[in-house]
């Protein structure tokens, strides 16, 4: 980008912090900030491009610490879209793209399809959401698997092995067979083999028991290997246990810890995860999304009755919580199948938080009904993700230096959290979107801005 | 082809059950017999090609009264190869040809892709059994439906729908549920719909239960819509009662009447079907398959052995019986696959029958062991099925104005039935066909010869 | 019963389809009616005990054409109460009797424990219900089969297998598989060695599919061997066909004619039901019950509106309907087993028609809905069934000779259907019931008042 | 016992690792060992009932470490034996005792109809061996759960719970849901609450995957836990890493090492259990056993493989190994069933390790083929198996003030491990056992002489 943009006359919410900027100018030069403040202190270069947002307000680019870009969640799809999964991801990405998220972390799918959109992306091939990402989840069958599956497939035995090992790559569920030794040296291999960004690994199953996968020294294993490599690490906890272990192995983002079945976090846990400032993932869902479930699945309400316990004692307690919602890309094909684990994607659903493009919205509109300060929930979704994933000084606020991810918005965020749906604008390294050219040939997924009411 | 071949000093069975002729010439010209009798009484064209197949043994090319082309029996197959299961057809008819069928009938499968392959090879654009199919069993669900697969199925219902649907033509099993009226309009509607040769209609189900699909009126209903439209028509059964009310609504052939579960047929009824010569596909097995099934299936081999005491009175009595196999193409991914109906596919069975390209020999050798007189073995095999669908004046004999279909073997099919696996040559149309080219490249399916032994 | 007994000052709806008769005087002597009619007309014998019935409606006995007193439809059930499930048999006519039904029809039942308690209650032993039965469904496997459980049952064959024969008796599903000779030898046997009161058999099957288990000639034999035996005979459809063939076999009865899947009765059809004035067991159900169907269950709403609208046409034209309701006595650990095949019974399911004690009132209401007269109500509920079970000399109207069996209503029947749960007294043979003793020792079933509202 | 009995003439193998000593005498008095030793150094009462056993080889009574002994394992049992558990505890007892097992050790089970049978037998209500026994296996569901079935069952959630909360008694699964606190206390009130005499929990699950049910700080807590409370604690492990995990955390003995999945024990691992002597219970199979496994289930054997190449390393380092079958009491009705989760119970399975009364027999013949020492496999059977359980003070040797149980065999079994199957008469507390009384009156099991061969 060798223009220079500037965006004059804003409200600008930089993320850091502080206070709101009224009148304020930003300039973009070379895909970065140049520089951001109030119009009578930032100096607007003359060959810049001028932009006048006169009423909107520019917030950061919006993040989501979790979610998950290859939605090929039936069979059929994995059949129908086998070689292609890298079309599904860019499907995806536009979609988050065209609501605001400049960068998303995916942190389940097929390790080779992702980066190569990942890097498709990254080299402008095509228009996306900035993702990283960590492929399997270590100690996970792939999707033809009982993990993600309720019943039997009906498949030849190669075919299931072959869809598999696109996510396995080696750290499947053959990993909780081999001594800590094997297991490190599995996942150092993985991280060889595929070139991901970080690692997630299963603290507990995906099977909704609480089984655990693997011991506390074989978690401390995989956490020092991935640091050796330079990778953060999380793991997928759904127990109380789960969790304890997980932060005492020294994981550097807890994923969903407010999922502890049927246990909410003891004080002790709690504290430390606050006191530590560690990262937590939380998955909340808006009160209408609970009182839904809680007169229609009163079993399955229970589980999430915790969950939402545990998030609002880390807003209370002062916990470092992240915007994050599990979400895909879905539409028809998937909402009509029974089989896969998940679940409850039927259009009755209110507030459903698991459609990329959707989700994140609903995750700020459910954090701050439980109360998180409106500024918290803003950094929440932008600068501490960055953070979080070690990528403070790359994204996340309007900083010079930074590269230029911003939202320009209708309406106050700090105001009321639908107004984060009232999109002006999406600015992406500088780059303002054309998003009615976003997801326009759609593979699988619904619009998102069908889910957005 | 305008090229005029002759073999020379042959014996020719001609298959119209006169005696085998010493010496014999046999004249081809545009593709049909010109002259096949005594080498002295037969005149060859000067222009003609000669063969000299001394020592040979010539007989009409082998039929087979019921297979499957389309062998995409698994989930996986089926869409994998969606769009293209006329290259399955094509596959099918190929490994048949070189294994001396050179007329086939095809009494279950997806009309429109069979066709298109029927018409292919009829056309010359590639290689294999002449063919004529019947597509779906009217009254039965495609083949991801629970009339072939045994558990439930993984898959979007859409596309259940979709694959069975090829399959269906508007003649699954919601004909159970029409008045008489509206299963003969079906019925009509599908033949004009698809184009197919004859009609196999479901008389009892395909789950092994024996329940009936359609009242006696309802059976009188399809066999006289299939008659004013021309078509010969047969029905499947599982049951003395299915085969009684088949034989009553006027049936012109008879599919697997050997088969009737727990009861075996009649006096009464087996003497109609003999005293009308009734065209009875059998599904014979030799002794040797039999004393496998006994000694490790006793539970699936009591409705075998009710099936082989039919095939012996049959035998005994003089009914009309047909080479029949229920053969389809099969190879590994299909006898690894748990789900599918039919069942017992492992390597480790002994005459394994429903190998296309093999499965035609052990018919051969069980009625050999049953009794059938070689002659009639080798008419059965042969001028039998031409006539009993309607084709006598066609194919079937080695007789002058016949299509020029033939084998050349290099031992007596009359002294013993392994005789016919020693094939010298095939000659289809009068061509002599390359075999060595066919099923080099295969999709699906094993090489027959592995099941020849 | 030595004692007279005169109830007095009564309205008399006697169930002829006579007009009420005001301040009407019943006599009853040796449980029979001795007089009935105008209190002024009718001499009361000097001994008589005097029952004063003002501002009350008296009514023939109610009855139900079509219900299952041995309730044991769960696997746990089945085990728990083998060997008493005459128990379960006298529970359940408890509860009927309670509300009401003082003669019932059980068309699907153990034959042996449900003639234990039909002849124990008529002995006295027990207080009940008269009642009436036919065992299995010819044709049908017993309880513990795929006829009756959709998913595999984890027992040992063995207990499947003496479970089922309890109901099955030689004429399970094994009929099938026989010659009409065979199926009507069965059948005779099975008459022989049960004793039941009247037969019914499969015309099509229980799994909801509509598959035949009888050819024509097979129904007609069935009928045939039943007649000859002095014995009615009915049949369980699912499909026009199975009805129309139900009706040209000749049976006395048509069990859920209504039922015809997804194709409304043909008109000649119709015709041909409404003119023989063939008895319609018909499973009507009422608009509320209808509205919730149609709002949460799209799917199985279909069928049931098809039967709807066969019910009003059969009222339209004049039919012969008959109280029926496929009750039986169930409760709490019923409703929350999944793998019974009929299928909803949570406690949401609003005018839920098949609790015995309450389905009948349902039915009244439903038929009282659809435009049947209430004069026709009432005898569709009593005379009407008795005649069709061919007992209409002996019960289903209060007329001298018959057993004096009735209903004392503290409101007029014929001005609201809901006036039928308004009961004052139950008498059968001449015996005043102690309704607040019926029902108290439960051992499965809820009490049907409960779903009364 | 007031009565005085001396064996004269024996060959004494006392157990001890002592030579053999021919013609000895042995002396019981009040159910206990007076004296045992050469024939001329002991003294015989007076008033001693003299037994002459010449030729016979006196052996301490036999020990199994690992049996179960209410074998009921389908559900049919399960409820048709609902209240009478203790009777098949009593069966399983007889016919142990019969087969020369004086003690054995019940690792799985439900506490209070197994301690209701422990002290029965202990009061002389009833004559089987004596035992111990653990009730659940700690954070296992009962066996009408997935632990222990593959298939979901069809029976009333009502049921399921109430069944296997007779085995659970608080400590199912539900424990991999709480604090390490919780688990604790709930390990706790299960020792309080059911009296059983050790603990076994499940470091790894029961569905044969590996997963990890509690951390190794929530192990360290059950191992302290029992301590406390005085009690032995083992851990049931399918890994190595359950294995090392087990082995860190305290436990007193080790539950099937040798089952460790798709890898051998590591060195490190082996050398410590082999240092610490840790009591071992090996799943040893014979040759013969594993030939048929390696030919039919390949699958299945690999794992199996694994697990003998355990025991022979075992053995060779000098580990201590307890003769351990995992036997229960089985019949032809738990062979045809196909939802128990364990398996291969045909009757085709040559030497079937888990028939309770013919398990130990092969035991002894598989660890005498893999290379221990003759003596040291008597020992392993007897002795050994006292002191890991820690009650070596009162069972296992031939030594006087110990209880008086001993085998008498016609043969040597020191020369041949089939010599221990020639049992001229059991011992047990003194008292000589009237073998033809037992196992006499059978509910469920097979007589495991039938296994013998």
């Amino acid at each position: 980008m060798s223009e220079v943009l500037a965006l004059e006359h804003a409200t600008l919410i930089d993320g850091t912090g502080a206070d709101p900027v009224t009148d304020a100018t930003i300039v973009i030069a070379d895909g970065k900030f140049t520089a951001a403040g109030p119009g009578d202190s930032v100096e607007v270069p003359a060959d810049a491009q001028i932009r006048d947002v006169t009423g909107a307000y520019v917030i950061p680019g919006l993040m989501d610490a979790n979610i998950h870009l290859v939605s090929a969640r039936t069979p059929d799809t994995l059949l129908e879209y086998e070689g292609r999964y890298d079309d599904l991801a860019y499907e995806a990405a536009e979609l988050a793209l065209k609501y605001g998220l400049t960068t998303v972390f995916d942190t389940w799918g097929p390790a080779a399809p992702l980066i190569a959109a990942r890097d498709g992306i990254n080299a402008g091939k095509r228009t996306g959401s900035r993702f990283f990402c960590a492929g399997n989840i270590i100690g996970l069958n792939g999707p033809l698997s009982q993990d993600f599956f309720k019943s039997g497939l009906t498949f030849e035995p190669a075919t299931v092995d072959r869809i598999n090992q696109i996510w396995e790559v080696g750290c499947g569920s053959n990993l909780i067979q081999l001594t800590i030794d094997g297991i490190g040296e599995a996942v150092a291999k993985y991280i060889d083999d595929t070139g991901v960004d970080f690692i997630k690994y299963a603290a507990s199953d995906h099977r909704s028991e609480g089984f655990l996968l693997f011991s506390e020294q074989a978690q401390k294993r995989i956490v020092d290997v991935c640091h050796e490599k330079g990778l953060l690490v999380q793991a997928h906890t759904t127990s109380v246990e789960s969790l304890r272990m997980e932060v005492e192995a020294g994981n550097d983002l807890l994923q969903h810890p407010d999922h502890t079945g049927k246990t909410p976090i003891p004080d002790k846990l709690m504290a430390e995860i606050v006191e530590k400032q560690l990262p937590c993932m939380t998955l909340m869902a808006t009160e209408r999304y609970m009182e839904w479930m809680n007169s229609t699945r009163p079993d399955r309400a229970k589980g999430k009755q915790i969950s939402q316990q545990n998030d609002k004692t880390f807003i209370e307690r002062g916990a470092r919580v992240l915007c994050t919602t599990d979400a895909f890309a879905y539409g028809q094909r998937v909402k009509n199948h029974a089989g896969f684990r998940p679940g409850i994607l039927e259009d009755v659903v209110p507030d459903m938080p698991t459609q990329i493009g959707s989700g994140h919205f609903l995750w700020i509109k459910a954090a701050w009904e439980m109360g998180l300060a409106p500024m918290e929930v803003l950094r929440s979704s932008s600068a501490y993700i960055a953070q979080a994933y070690g990528k403070g000084d790359l994204y996340g606020t309007v900083t010079p230096g930074k590269a230029a991810d911003l939202v320009v918005l209708d309406a106050d965020p700090l105001a009321a959290p639908e107004n984060y749906r009232k999109i002006r604008d999406v600015i992406k390294d500088g780059v303002v979107i054309d998003r009615s050219a976003l997801g326009v040939n759609r593979l699988l997924a619904d619009d998102p801005g069908d889910y957005a009411a």
